[in-house]
C-alpha cells in the first residue's frame, strides 16, 4: 500500500501501522470513514490471526448452540450407523453404541462453512477452494450416511450406504479438481510466486538463503521446485489419503474429533506463517501470499471439533459419521498442500497416518498369507482395546501422542 | 551486541542474525568456536521458543520414561489417598479409586525440575525463582501424601496428612517469599523496568504508546504501575490461590492434569511473548526482559502434565496428589505474576477459579444458611457427576472448556 495515496485520516495512525505490515503481514485495509467515526479500533478484523481465534470461538459456539436439537433430530430420523466387524469380541465392545445417532458431522460441516463465510476473506481463491471442499465431501458423507440409514430400515430399493468404489471416485474427483485448480493458480503468479507454491518443503531444507549485498533473503538455490505432475499427483494423494485416513479413525468415541482439533490448531498456526512474510522468511519456509486465510478454516475446524467433542466424548450422544470425517480430513489436506506442510501432516496427523497404515498392512497381509492377520482387528485402535485398554485409554492416549507429535513437528520448523 | 567486537566466524552469518534479534529478541550469543567448526546449527538452541517446544517433548518423555516403575514403587510403598466425602453416594461413585496409588506427582515435579535445569538459562532470576517454586510446593505436597500413606496404616503416632492449617503456612510461606523477591528484582531496574515489572495489565488497557517524533514505541502516560504492597499483596493471592485451586480440581482421573496442560501451553505462549520486545510493544503489553525463560519452564508443566495423563487418564494407573498439584498450581500462578497476566490466568485457568469458587460459596452458604447448600457436592466437579454427567463427560468437557478460554484469553491479547 502506497503511504501517499492514504487519506489523512487514516494517515494519522500509519507509522504504527506501516511498522505493523512489515512485521507480521497484516493486511491493513483502508478504513478512513471507520477511522474519522471512531470506529477506528475495528481494525482488529483485519488481523488474520485474530479472525483465526475467532474463528475458533464461532465455530465452538454454533456446534454447542445447535448440537443438542440437532442429535434430537437426527435420533427421530434414526440416523444409525452398524458396523460389523469380523470378531464378535469387537462386536461386543461396540454394542452399546448401537443406539447412538450419527451424521453429526452436519453440524461440523455447517459450523465451518458458516465461520469461514463470516470471518474469511471472500475474495481469496484459497476460501473459495476451502468452501468447495467442506461441501463437496460434507454432501458425499451426507448421502452416504442418508443412505446407511434407509438400508438399515430396510426399505425397498434400499442399500448399505455407498459403495467403496463410489466413495472414492468422489474423493479423487474432488482431490484432482483441487489439485488442478491449485496448480494453474500457482502458475499465474510471477517466477516468485510459482516457486514458493510448487516448492519441496523438508525439515533441514532452506527455502531462503539471506544475501548480504541485498541486505534480504532470496530464493535458495537448492530450493527443490515440484513439476505441475508431480505436484497434482501429491496433491491428490494427500487430498484423499487424509480423507480416508479420518474416515478410518473415526470409529471410538471423541477419537476422530480430538485428533482433528489437534491438528487443526497445529495448523492454524502453519498457515498464519505461511501467509505472514517475514515469518516464512526468518523459519525459511515457503511464503504463501494470503494462505493466511487459511487459518480462519483451520480454526473453525478446531473450534468445531472442541465442540462437538462435547457431545462425542464418551458415551457418545452423537457420531459424526462420514459426514464429518471426509470434510474433515479433506480440508486438513488441502490446507497442508497450500501451506507447502504435506510433510508435517504426515507427522502431526501421524495417528492418522497410523491408522491408515494399520488398515492396508493388516488387508493386504491378509492376502498375501492367505489369511494371517498382523493386529489383532485393525483400525490400529481396536487391536489396543483388544490388548486390554479401555475405550477411553485408548482414544486418550491417542490424543496425548497427536499433541506430542504436534509440538515436534512446530519444532521442526526451526531445523532448516 | 556490538557486531564490531564479534569474532570474523561468527560475523560472517552476521545480518541475519542481528535481523532475528531484533525481529524476536532472540539471544544469539558469541558461539565462534562452533561457528567456525562446522556446528553453528546448534545455535537453535540459543533460540527460547525452540527450547521451550524441547522442554515439552523432554518432559513428556522423562514422565513415560519412569511412569510404569514410579507406579509399581508407589503400589509397593501403598502411597493411597483415601478422601472421604459427606455424601455416601461420591463415595460410591469413588470407590473403585480405593486401589490406586497417588503421590505420582513426583514424576511431574521431577520431569519439570530436569527439563528446566537442562534447558532454562540457569542465570536467569525468574529461572531460579521457578526451580525454588517447584522443589519447595513438591516437597510440602510430598509430605503431606506421605503422612496420609503412614496414616492410613494406623501406624503409631501417625496421621491422616497435614492439617489444613501447616498446609496453608508454607502455601503462603512461598508465596510471601516469591512476592517479595520478584518485587526487589523488579526494584533493581531501571525506570522502565520497574514500570513494567509492576504494571498493571488488563484487556484494553495499553501498556505502550507509539510515538512518531521517536518513530518507535515508549510507555503509555496511562499505565497503571502497582504500589510495592499492591504488587507483594496481588502476587500472594495469586500464587497462593493458583496452588490451592488446582489443588481442589485434582479430584477426578485426569481432570487436573489436562487442564494444566492447556493452561501450560498458552503460558509457554505468554511468556514468549512478554519476553520478547517487539512482540509485547506490537500487542501493547509488558515487556519483561528474561522472562521468555520461564516459556521452558511452562513447556516442561505442559509436557510433563500430557506424559502424566498417559497413566492418569479413566481409569487411572495413579494420581497425581499434593506432590504434583502443589507445584503445578504454585507455578502456573508464579509465571502469571512475573509475566503481568494474571487476569488472563483467570480466564484461561477458569475451570480453577469455578472449582475453588464452588467450594468457598459451598462451604460459605452451607455457614450462612444453618446447613444448606449451592451445589448437590463441591468442588463443581462432583455437582456435575451427581447431576448425571459420567465421570469422562466431566472431565473432557471441563477440558474442552478450558482449552477455548485460552482461545478467548489469546483472543484478548489483540484488543488494547
Amino acid at each position: 500500500m502506497d503511504a501517499e495515496n492514504r487519506p489523512v485520516a487514516f494517515a494519522a495512525a500509519g507509522p504504527l501501522r506501516e511498522r505493523n505490515a512489515l512485521l507480521f503481514n497484516l493486511i491493513e485495509p483502508n478504513l478512513p470513514w471507520l477511522e474519522s467515526n471512531g470506529f477506528g479500533f475495528l481494525r482488529v478484523f483485519t488481523y488474520v490471526h485474530f479472525r483465526a481465534l475467532l474463528a475458533v470461538i464461532l465455530a465452538f459456539g454454533i456446534v454447542i448452540l445447535f448440537g443438542r436439537r440437532t442429535i434430537r433430530l437426527l435420533l427421530a430420523m434414526k440416523v444409525r450407523d452398524h458396523p460389523e466387524f469380523y470378531r464378535a469380541d469387537i462386536n461386543q465392545l461396540m454394542n452399546d453404541k448401537r443406539a447412538t445417532p450419527t451424521m453429526g458431522g452436519i453440524l461440523i460441516a455447517v459450523a465451518i462453512f458458516t465461520s469461514t463465510l463470516l470471518l474469511a476473506d471472500l475474495s481469496s481463491f484459497y476460501v473459495h477452494m476451502a468452501i468447495l471442499c467442506v461441501l463437496w465431501l460434507g454432501t458425499l458423507g451426507g448421502v452416504d450416511d442418508y443412505l446407511k440409514l434407509i438400508g438399515a430400515q430396510r426399505r425397498p430399493g434400499s442399500r448399505e450406504g455407498l459403495f467403496m468404489h463410489e466413495k472414492l471416485l468422489f474423493q479423487f474427483g474432488l482431490a484432482v479438481v483441487l489439485g488442478l485448480f491449485i496448480h494453474n493458480h500457482g502458475m499465474n503468479n510471477d517466477e516468485l510466486g510459482r516457486q514458493m507454491a510448487f516448492a519441496l518443503n523438508l525439515p533441514f531444507l532452506k527455502t531462503w538463503e539471506f544475501n548480504e549485498q541485498l541486505g534480504g533473503f532470496e530464493v535458495s538455490r537448492s530450493l527443490i521446485v515440484l513439476p505441475s505432475m508431480a505436484f497434482v499427483l501429491i496433491t491428490v494423494m494427500v487430498i484423499a489419503g487424509s480423507s480416508n485416513a479420518v474416515n478410518l479413525t473415526d470409529g471410538m468415541d471423541g477419537l476422530a474429533a480430538g485428533i482433528m482439533a489437534i491438528c487443526a490448531f497445529a495448523f492454524t498456526l502453519l498457515a498464519l506463517i505461511a501467509g505472514a512474510e517475514n515469518l516464512a522468511k526468518w523459519l525459511l519456509i515457503p511464503y504463501i501470499p494470503k494462505s493466511g486465510e487459511l487459518a480462519i478454516v483451520a480454526g473453525a475446524m478446531a473450534g468445531s471439533c472442541v465442540g462437538f467433542l462435547w457431545f462425542n466424548c464418551h458415551p457418545a450422544a452423537v457420531f459424526m459419521g462420514d459426514t464429518g470425517s471426509l470434510p474433515l480430513g479433506g480440508l486438513l489436506g488441502y490446507i497442508a498442500v497450500v501451506v507447502r506442510q504435506e510433510f508435517l501432516l504426515l507427522i502431526i496427523g501421524g495417528i492418522f497416518v497410523i491408522e491408515a497404515l494399520s488398515v492396508l498392512m493388516q488387508v493386504g497381509y491378509f492376502k498375501v498369507s492367505g489369511g494371517k492377520r498382523i493386529f489383532r482387528c485393525a483400525p490400529i485402535h481396536h487391536h489396543f482395546h483388544l490388548l486390554g485398554w479401555t475405550e477411553q485409554q485408548v482414544v486418550v492416549r491417542f490424543w496425548l501422542l497427536s499433541a506430542i507429535l504436534a509440538v515436534i513437528a512446530v519444532a521442526t520448523l526451526n531445523l532448516r
